[in-house]
């Protein structure tokens, strides 16, 4: 059965919690939950992982890729605008990556319109909520 | 039955004409077929159109709004980084819009990172090839 | 009897429609009309002119000026902050132009304090909303 | 009766005096005695008022503000492109001013063409010669 | 008894009527009371000063440093983002100086976030409202 | 009692050894617990905390949120100039903080003169060494 | 018989009418006449084409390219420094052009110094007059 | 006799007792007195003035250029590189200016670098102290 | 005996298995065995330690420099382009580094010409593979 | 006969050597062998001059103005981005130069997009190789 | 007898003959001469050189140095503006220099405002034409 | 016998003369004579030479690589920082170089932060002195 990693970063834990007005409702479990179950109607294990520590990140994605997980879904949080760490790591992985963001980043502040680990993914999913994570699978699932 | 307009910006009837091996070989005409069949099966009616006017697909806009289709998927081509024109149109319609990008933009050159039309619409997709314009359909179809 | 043109760009076929807190709920044919009755008094002809396309503005432009007319009201709507073709347009034809815009351009996004065509206009007016196209005609009228 | 200031700012009492051939030959006097002349057959009531000191026009506008006059003309000068103390006071005052200048700023140096007033203005007249102090007491007029 | 100077810059005369939901609707004079009251306890008397004038802020400085006194207050308004000269006179004075705004300026315009007066000061307060000038009375009372 | 967190970042478990021209001889455990008996007497309970982790201490801040702590101080370190992710973590938390520098950033280089999280902070103290911690108590306290 | 396209952009059908102190007094028919003849005795057929519309270059040019056309001359005007569509166009037509400006773009304005279409032309001539169109076809006649 | 202005600005009447170690031990009244005996010596008249306000120098300049001053030497501090209004005033007066600085303002911060003021005068001289007024004295004595 | 202190960050310990094409085939091991040889053939200690952490190096340098230990050879990986705190905590501790990178940075991306650390070591050496580590070790040695 | 100057700068006596994927495999001495029976035919007399020194070609430039030589082709290789003097000694020297580049510099580093001499040359030609010194070589020869 | 070196950068040999409206029609050598008599009467003996090598300027002051000569003047032309080797040269060499410019080159391109050399000279002149060297020569006679 | 070219620029010639307490006090020679005698020991010949003229450096590689030399080291003293002629040399040349520079550039000024030529040389060495040749020859002796 196809592995598809789901890294979760910075306050994504948060999420139902923090800003619901930008964010939504619904809690990371939840999301994390239904997407498990979609994933299983395409035949797809999925295996998530949040943290708020670049390096936990960057330790876990090198430990996927040496279990040889192929694929996965990103969302970085904030270390998107930072990180190069989290980019290198990406590159090195030979992963194939989607970078998800549940708003659009491009409607707010000037320094989230960048992003480090976009130009080593395989493409970027941006403001259609948790959808994009579906949207995400869809596609990886297929390859 | 619910409208769905599928806006094709500057040199994208080149499709599958134009450099292959970065926009696949498949041509815009097979492409919507293919999206229109997807639509159908979740009751959706594409309404598609091309133009490498950037006047035309304004008018089109307009015309699309006034008609009263509510969402729409827009892929501006090389539009996306130069045309202010187009992104007023878009936040004048009303109507709600997925940017999509066959390619990974990020990727390319550094000109290209920037979007005059990100901001006014609700999301966007780069870099699954065909398969945004897919997933922005269920995407919308859902709204 | 005098003729002053009168140049409507990009979207300005919106007026009325598109963002009526912003620019207003009168429509252009309102404007152009009220505008011909106040010509009228000042003995001045209104020649007038809306377009999506650049290029339609620009051949205007050209033929207005071969056909002898000196004067000019343009309102290049989008075009003002892209278009180089049109300044250079406006400079080779020899007509004098004052630049309107209905709203306070410098009150929005940074991209729109940026004119391409100020520099080759004789003067500017912003903000003044629909006023402003009518003291550009008292202006014009007395040159 | 309804009164409209008119604030010239810095290097302005020197109109007709220096470098005619971009301010014209006019000077201060003769112009605000014309405007006044025009204001009163718009039943308008002019206060006018110049200074080179920006601390003096500012204490204007708060004193013309306490005072219960609600409208204005300002041509800051040079204040334009440095003064953020202005800017700050035409805020602060609640008065609705139309900033104009004599001579079209976009032809002359980059650093003419910001200007950190106009974003509290309601608008902006450029290049009209006196004719912009006469569209904008028209204007104003029928506030 | 030690003595404090405590310098308002331009606009500040205006507080309690300028914008009173950033800046409070207590008046200068009130808060410099309740100030002298506060220093009083701290067996400090307190010199206080505004003006709208670049140049009277710039003589009282000179003017206070002649006179011995060692340690102020400053709250510059806008001068802080464009005054050379105010820098210089601070950092001739030889008195050491705490610099207080009442709003947070890093939430508001991006040239409200360069301070040209802050390098030469011994510290800044932001966004604590009146409390800033206190906090600094009773900082620079133990020095 | 009321609660006031008081979050120490990067580097500053290490006052008192490092550079103590610059930072002064205190070590932070002498620095907190006179900010404690300072608390005590104003009826405040301090909860303070220390890390040179970025995942710690937006953890510890969201952990204090959920607990329904309202205030706090927050002394980022080198985060202040670099963490976009707590940024977002404070403001996720719903808590208001003073951020509080030790030195006079605005003396130093230029990459310390920005701060990610001023703007999401209620204001800031730099420059005034341990007394900025007490300054921020005093003004919290009164909330 | 080698075929070779003249594309000739926007506001050069003024040629010889506009600004003829910087271009010259000869129309583009002459220009195209006389570079026809030059061509014939070079065994090569010209294929000339002008528009002031973006949108008319790019398909002119893929209709040229599905033709069997190998090898241009382009003088894109105004879209030179602006037209991101073109050059998207340029490189997927596969054909060959070199660049042509009349006169040396680098002694006028500072934008007209950047050329989107340069990278992916062979190469560019510019400042030699109507010459360089002459010296454009030798070069590619020996191709 | 011919007559020579000689423009002190912003915090020069501090000469002498500001920064000692930069700019020398003399104070300003000495440094004219002694120019003005050298002056008497060269067959010139000096017509001092210093100002901590640039509304007064604009005054003075616009004064002496219509009682036929001709010529000046002009050390306008801080305002250097802040003030557009004196610029103007310098253009607009038709007087000839040498720009002086006591310190080598190369050697001191960036924003010391560019003047508003040097390129509407016929030379600068910088960091020869005292000396550089006596320089422009004798300079322009023979113009 | 001397003791030099060796830290590797973020990503490190993937060498020898993160692009072997940039990095070479050898693990992180296997270099820090070979340097350990040679540093006991030069009667010095190395101590070694990785972490993809930035909070755990700033630990581990604070704790080394407490140990006494003087002298340090730092790869920070990506850290080098994005971490203030780093350079804070080097700067601090006292000790001397030398920065070493095994590739030659200045021929990657731009964002990896910049090094926030470089101007707190004594030096840097890039670009000579894993023999970088032991040009540094012979340097430090001597020390 | 007529005389046509022909300075090639710093690498080029290179060509050949360095780089043919680039620049080609003929030397510099083939390619003016070629060039001079070129002019032969157009009744030209070349006088050609390579150096790797600024300072020569600086001072060839001069004294060939001063025996009356009008007209040059210049290929001043990497001086074309870095010398101001070169740009000085073209202006002063009243010659008409044409400046060449083999490659398209525009393909290259983004460094080789800016051009010191350009502006005080009458035209440039660039990527076409050898044929680049051809073309500009007929336009002279009929100037 | 006290000596001075004059130094004269690249294309300044050609004084009166390059561009003599810009820097009048005296030669380099009748500078020369006439600055000696001057300096002749302040019993200093004037060294000068001219050349348009970079390196030839470098060890020739370089050698001065060596020879005991503590002061000088110099122009360095074009090479102020981009010479790093000239200014390490000037800041090794111990020497005091004065920067001359003949005009005033804040008047000229923006790429001429900046000096490379000027911070480590004592101060600069510009503007004054040949008596500059002549005020500069006065200067420096009395260090 | 391997050969290695040891290649020092502008300046280095005045190593133990120039600012001794940045470069040391042993002199080029002392230097290069240590090195040759390491050399010897490594079985390779030093050739070595020194220019402050860029020309004779640029031709001093060629003939190097000419004469079959494939690895060098280099220290372009400030050449590195202006150089687009070296940078191009270097390239051109097919050696291998490794750039060496005496003191830790990044703590000095901002211009000296950039090199032209590191991106195309293997590697750099910065900041340990003399000991970087000595380090820079050991690692090329192994290739």
């Amino acid at each position: 059965m196809k592995k598809i990693a789901v890294i979760n970063g910075v306050n994504l834990d948060r999420l139902g919690v923090r800003e619901p007005e930008i964010y939504g409702a619904n809690t990371l479990k939840t999301l994390m939950e239904s997407l498990k179950k979609e994933a299983a109607g395409l035949d797809v294990e999925i295996v998530d992982f949040q943290s708020n520590f670049e390096g936990e990140i960057i330790e876990k994605i090198a430990e996927l890729a040496d279990a040889g997980v192929e694929l996965g879904i990103i969302n970085p949080g904030a270390f998107t605008h930072t990180s190069v760490a989290l980019r290198d790591c990406i590159a090195g992985s030979g992963m194939k990556f989607v970078e998800v963001h549940i708003s659009n980043i491009y409607r707010r502040e000037e320094f989230r319109h960048h992003s480090f680990t976009a130009p080593v993914c395989i493409g970027t999913i941006t403001g259609l909520g948790m959808d994009g994570y579906s949207a995400a699978l869809r596609f990886l699932s297929k390859m």
